[in-house]
């Protein structure tokens, strides 16, 4: 470690060389850092957000320092052989996915990314290739999004590989899941169900479609699109779409007190789901049923959105869907093209279901 | 649930039934919620730190919302098997000093704890009594400090349990690791080694003495005290003491590009740790090299604290020692009472050491 005259580190390599003491644990952090300012460096494009000033001290203290600015944060786990198997995707796919799942939840407030604390808990025999590789992904997904590493723990575990992940940002206005009232339309983006597809192929040993893989292992934050929506003034209520439509919708009717009634074919089905499914029945459970597709799900006064929806497909690229509407009473309920109700058996992702 | 007249749920229900969709997984939130608030209102007493207005919107949502401040904010997680066993210790303990270590790093600020998020990933078979009963001791510690529960994750898990805290606080000042200086006397507060003894006998199939077990479950982050120091502007630089005071120690040097010479005879060994310990090299290396005392280490101009120690000990009723001083160089050296440097082989606890 080179010293300047006066005994002191270059602060070039002040920044790079992150000041901790020694152990193959501080070695892994400090590995773990030196990737990320590389995959940092490497990916830097005009135009990308930066949580610029608002990070006043980073990563290797006891505590990350975000300057006076309102919060918001939320936390994420991904578990093995829970949310992920090692035999499905690779390490930096592990990574990538557990970050933006956890950046989704940004996007349910409409806020601008600040930074995000990593939990790593891995084998011992995972460090440090696997471990780096995990947190490559979480590098990569955290810079596609302008979030910076802020800090976290690295610890062994003496079973599956866990992965929590804590992102901060800086929330528009007062976007919560409770403001959903009678006469709002209910809103998605992008298209529903090809997570689950691949998630049931692989369950069935068989290899998912490349577009499958696709979403289940590089889902998109909508964190810009919802704040071009919310920037609009039109989200009544939003939630990020990770329990799957059917589930997180019975969320955002209990927080708002409505009833949301979905409409069966308004709902859109991504087409590997059509593909993969028996029949319409079976694509429309996986579509609002499978989860972790991370879309944003959201309510919007009447006809607020559809002149909007133009301008914001051609923007983002991602489609924008009226699925439903909001009605007075409780729960959710789905209704076919002849305007019946149709039997909601689908309940989401269950993690303490009786096995 | 009980409903007015307008259709909407009154006010107070809705403040204990969190608004969130049917599911075994939200049930399991709802209790830990409801007991969280349960907790805190048996413990109300008078003079009880308060996030007062700092949380915008807490639990339940996809995010909680912190109001403009500068946001401290670290994780710190518990993975069983590794940071404890069940066989050792209660659930309800479990959670306590999951929280209470990841609370500490606020003191390693001066931070004023706002509140925290908590992952649990746990067997199914956990669901629910271990699992709230790990909830009931951290909203008991959270409580404790002040400190609200702003959301969290809660996940299966096929192996061990795993905890990891979020802790967020409002800083004093800009006290970090990096600020020592040559000159500089070294602090800790409270006495060393006590929670290692209780690992070390456990490990041995010894029941610790109640003084033990104590300092395992029941670590006091010293929040209160860093508060006190920093108001008085004698902290210089700061570390929470979870790696033991060696291994701390070198991080604090590390960031302040500094030495540090821990002076062997000042050390504040616990009592404990001199009944347990073979000889006096034995206690010291116990109180250095244990780990997870969660005192607070601090660096200070010279002279500043010895004046100000009677005061703060009457206050706390928390010893304060002078263990060192801060001098050019780098790395940490520990100094007998012949002034002669001894060789320093305690490092700390390695998450990653070879098995």
């Amino acid at each position: 470690m080179g010293r300047d005259a006066r005994g002191r580190r270059p602060v070039a390599l002040a920044m790079t060389s992150l000041r901790l003491g020694p152990g193959r644990e501080f070695d892994l952090i400090r590995q773990i850092l030196e990737q990320d300012a590389r995959i940092r460096i490497a990916s830097r494009v005009t135009g990308r957000p930066s949580p610029g000033g608002r990070v006043l001290s980073g990563p290797g203290g006891d505590c990350a320092v975000i300057a006076g600015r309102t919060i918001a944060i939320s936390v994420d786990a991904s578990v093995e052989d829970v949310h992920f198997r090692r035999a499905w995707i690779t390490p930096q796919q592990i990574g990538y996915r557990a970050a933006a799942a956890a950046l989704s939840d940004l996007a349910a407030v409409a806020a601008s990314p600040i930074g995000l604390l990593v939990t790593l808990a891995v084998p011992a025999s995972d460090v440090p290739d696997f471990a780096l590789a995990i947190m490559a992904g979480v590098s990569e997904a955290a810079d596609a999004a302008g979030a910076s590493l802020l800090g976290g723990d690295v610890s062994r575990s003496t079973g599956p590989a866990l992965i929590d992940v804590t992102v901060t940002g800086e929330p528009h206005g007062e976007i919560t899941r409770g403001g959903a009232t009678y006469g709002d339309e209910l809103w998605v983006t992008g298209t529903l169900g090809a997570s689950a597809v691949a998630v049931r192929e692989w369950m069935a040993g068989i290899e998912p479609s490349p577009e499958a893989v696709q979403a289940f292992t590089r889902p998109v934050p909508r964190i810009a699109e919802a704040r071009w929506l919310a920037g609009r003034g039109v989200i009544t209520a939003a939630i990020d779409l990770s329990d799957g439509l059917a589930g997180d919708a019975r969320h955002l009717a209990a927080a708002s007190a409505v009833r949301i009634l979905l409409e069966a074919e308004t709902i859109p089905i991504a087409a590997v789901v059509r593909t993969a499914a028996r029949d319409d029945a079976g694509a429309l459970a996986l579509a609002i049923g499978g989860g972790e597709d991370h879309e944003l799900c959201f309510a919007a006064p009447p006809d607020a959105v559809a002149r909007l929806a133009p301008e914001f497909e051609k923007t983002f690229g991602v489609r924008l869907s009226r699925v439903g509407r909001v009605v007075e009473g409780e729960g959710v309920a789905i209704i076919g093209s002849d305007g019946i109700e149709q039997k909601l058996d689908v309940v989401g992702y269950n993690h303490f279901a009786n096995e």
